[in-house]
């Protein structure tokens, strides 16, 4: 169900883009109840003057390895989102090996009705007996 | 007013994705009440790598051709949404001749305020008078 | 916290793709109250069969300097949308010189918990004690 969108700045390999879609699935899997199987990725690559960042916003010091991450899922509690985010962080981390700096997560939530799996129907809906 | 964008994998002619706009675009005007000139569609082509999809969640089996569609559009009626899934697969597998399971579709509803189509101005709000 | 995404048919050089962002940006900060370092953004281009637009939906005449803009942002009232509509299309007219009919503008509204802008914190939340 989670539509995921990573940008990245061109010049990753595709094994770390790889390993950063690998961690961000993994990371809602492990805290946002998302099914192992429920995986639907699109990655793009950007030239730097085509993904504009501030590199202090907030206080948080970010660099050229940033990755933006935008994410359409169905609707979760507050406690959720902060887990999903610092699930995603400490992962990437790891693997790649990231910058807690450079995550950037945006979430775009939506209702269960807003899905179509294929086949043309709406899984997430109950049928209307 | 739906914004629709379209994320194929590399390798498909330039007639089979404009089919699939087309079509996606006939979907919504025959059943969701989209104007027949109220069209504004993003296509993009992937990689392999970069487009990642599970091949059996939810017990559809998809394969390389999927194509994830993407819409922000106003809000519909549950109905209304169930109706676009079928009649976007039923086109599609005629035109151009997809298989319905590879047809993903994720919705993001927004309200009529959320558009501006030209000029600076929110052609879908009523003039405060 | 605005994620801004800019399509361009392809075409334009990077100084004029960087003149929209950068108003974009601007119109945003003069009239939705969004802090001057807030600011990410991705710009894409897209050949001429990718992005197909409408060339008189409501009346406005569209030409293939067309530019989508889509911006997830935090929920807006509705007279603050109508001023970002306003203020992106009268600088763009400026700078770098676009026709307003041109304009083509889609907002997603999320709440402040839906974003992450490092560290793996949601800096929107405020601590639960």
């Amino acid at each position: 169900m989670p539509l995921v969108r990573i940008s990245f700045r061109e010049g990753k390999s595709a094994q770390y883009r790889r390993a950063v879609a690998d961690e961000v699935h993994g990371a809602l899997v492990e805290v946002a109840s998302v099914p192992e199987l429920d995986r639907f990725q699109v990655l793009t690559e950007h030239a730097p003057a085509d993904m504009i960042y501030d590199a202090t916003y907030l206080g948080v010091k970010r660099s050229d390895d940033i990755v933006m991450i935008q994410i359409t899922l169905n609707q979760r509690a507050q406690h959720v989102k902060v887990a999903i985010y610092k699930a995603i962080a400490a992962r990437l981390a790891k693997n790649p090996g990231m910058r807690p700096e450079d995550v950037l997560i945006s979430l775009v939530p939506v209702a269960p009705e807003d899905w179509s799996f294929g086949d043309g129907k709406a899984q997430y809906v109950k049928a209307e007996t």
